[in-house]
């Protein structure tokens, strides 16, 4: 398996195409790996707000303490519900149902200062359309992951996880198979598509800018939606 | 960055020298990541035990619903505290301080029927072991990750993640760096020997018996612990 930065893109702006840009920049093949920062998929689908066009409610103005009370707006509006609170920081499950801090709300790599970026609203779409789009321009059929810095319960920092996928198995299922002695594998499900966001998350750094990662010599093609990896209720005990 | 799975190991025997075994398959250079899972670690520790040398306690009988109550008391006996219970699944903070289902212990790939194999008693001390030996066997500086499936809240399947590590960073900081409009990352903390360890996972398969893989491209060079990784309970919404 081979991970490739994907170098020397352009600051992105809503409407770019960054899967035209991707394939000007390395030469994709069938069943390549793209993937994707969720900061330069929102920017290109202009999922940013302005922070001075952010009203504060009453309840983010109670829950920002220190933190600029219309970024904690900017969260609550994104937040389906709440999980966790310990001022400022809000961890909350987004509309799409992953549970994340601040609702993927960030104002780092924003387009400009006074900006913040969400989460986009339909991330395995984005990862579908970006993926037709590789087809249209290249001919060659590849998987997207949309991935995000999620952190995580018991554990310190952050990794890279799958917000958003198409053309690719997301949930690799064991259950059935046998080791070697015979035993069978009971309940084993690998969130493949959430490993192959932290391996590109390796060669992507953070403030280095580049949001774009080639994954290539796996076979994981497959149908998947990363929304697959959003635990059911009934079976969470961390709600 | 390049993922090698290491291809023809035998089944691995207490008292295997992993590091030479693995050194012989592949030319390892300085600054290779060699991710070992931790279960052929363990067996090479003799860290597996016989069910039929395990007597249940009451506690155990209680919590083992339809599943084998000498299992049950094989997790409890590694279990520092116990996180949650549905029977019979038990999620435990091991005594390292990780939080995981069952407290590792797995009957899976064990070296024979009715045997488990539970985590190695110092997952670092085991890496920094294999990192000495690949030097005194080949003079080269490598890192070491060992590995395990963990589940996690709120997802869908396991990721592989870092135990014990020896030789790299475990947490990459960037507090303080600047993004490109100037925008002072503030607590971003990424766990770069969880993402290793799930890029090796990638090549590994589970079923397929390939518990080395080694990552080759990244400076990840340093002298992190994976105890690093164990939140601080001060720190720990979720507990």
């Amino acid at each position: 398996m081979n991970v490739l930065p994907v170098t020397g893109l352009p600051e992105i702006r809503e409407g770019d195409d960054l899967a035209a840009m991707t394939a000007e920049r390395v030469e994709l093949e069938d069943g390549d790996v793209l993937v994707v920062a969720q900061k330069v998929v929102s920017k290109a689908e202009g999922r940013v707000v302005r922070l001075e066009e952010i009203e504060p409610s009453e309840r983010a103005l109670e829950l920002a303490n220190d933190d600029d009370p219309r970024r904690t707006e900017a969260i609550l509006r994104e937040a389906a519900e709440i999980v966790r609170i310990r001022p400022p920081l809000l961890i909350v499950q987004t509309r799409h149902g992953f549970t994340c801090a601040s609702a993927g709300v960030d104002a780092s790599n924003a387009p400009e200062p006074g900006m913040l970026v969400l989460l986009p609203l339909d991330p395995d779409a984005s990862a579908a359309r970006i993926r037709d789009r590789v087809r249209e321009h290249t001919g060659k059929t590849v998987g997207v992951v949309v991935s995000d810095s999620f952190g995580r319960p018991w554990r310190m920092g952050t990794t890279d996880v799958a917000i958003g996928s198409a053309g690719i198995r997301v949930l690799e299922d064991l259950r059935g198979t046998k080791d070697r002695i015979g035993y069978e594998l009971r309940s084993t499900q690998i969130a493949i598509a959430d490993e192959l966001a932290g391996a590109a998350q390796l060669v992507m750094g953070k403030a280095d800018g580049i949001p774009v990662a080639v994954i290539r010599g796996l076979d994981v093609a497959g149908d998947g939606a990363a929304v697959e990896l959003v635990m059911p209720p009934e079976r969470d005990l961390f709600r």
